[in-house]
Formats: C-alpha cells, structure tokens, sequence
C-alpha cells in the first residue's frame, strides 16, 4: 500500500478537521543506534509556523517506539 | 493499519540502509487552501541535519497530490 493510499483511507475514516497537517518521522534504526526523533519535535512545529499559522493547544503528539523502528506523529489542525 | 504495522512492513520489504530517517508530510486540505508542503522541504531538511549528518547527494523526495491530499516523502540514509 503506497502513502497516498495510506493516508486517504485514514482521512477518510477520521472525523477531523479537513485542513490538517501530519508529520512524520520514522526512524528506522540499528540496535545500538540513539533515538532522537523526540528532540527533533519542538523545531520540526517551530520550522511549519513559519508557513502556517498553529494553535499550540490543539497539536497532538504521538511516539511509538521496537527495537528497530521510532515513529513520531505529529497532527496540526490548520483552522 | 497503524504507522508502526505500516512502516515495519516498508522497513521488511525495502532492500534499503538499515539506518534511515524518513519525514512524511501529508497535508489534508479543502479544494480552495493552498499546497505548501514543497516550500517547507529544505526548512526541513536543515532543521534534521542539526541532528543527524545528512549526506545531501543521497536524500530522496517524492511529492504525490490529489485534489484533498499533499504527500511529501523525504528519504535520508544516515550512514
């Protein structure tokens, strides 16, 4: 299933804002490999208000962690 | 299928680096708002290789769009 597929199933079955952005971020890493994706996470939202505007209430961070992969979901309602 | 099922399924069928980041950007959008996605990749990209060595010459980006969704995919090897 590409991404495209991906993400206009999830749109479809979410009852959320329609303007919406998602970010992101899987690491996939070896073993011994540092997590960092959480770090990343305060300049990833402070690089996107520069293009639009974000109500800090309203971001919904997500992480998920395995030995092999880190996924960090962030979710920007845009109105 | 959630994030983690999907990427583990990515990560076991790529024949890719073991050591990966990759950004997702989807932006769900009504017909009249504005892509932007494209504007915000080298933010992005300047934004991770203050964390991470990023080799440029071995970054891939792929852009799909349909009328309610922009997806933005940033492949970073990171070693």
């Amino acid at each position: 299933m590409g991404l495209l597929d991906f993400f206009t199933k999830r749109r479809e079955s979410a009852n959320v804002a329609k303007d919406r952005l998602q970010i992101i971020l899987a690491h996939e890493r070896q073993l011994n490999s540092a997590p960092f994706v959480e770090d990343l996470r305060k300049d990833l939202i402070a690089v996107i208000s520069k293009y639009v505007k974000i109500d800090p209430s309203r971001i919904d961070v997500k992480l998920e962690r395995d030995n092999h992969l880190e996924i960090l979901e962030i979710n920007i309602p845009l109105r």
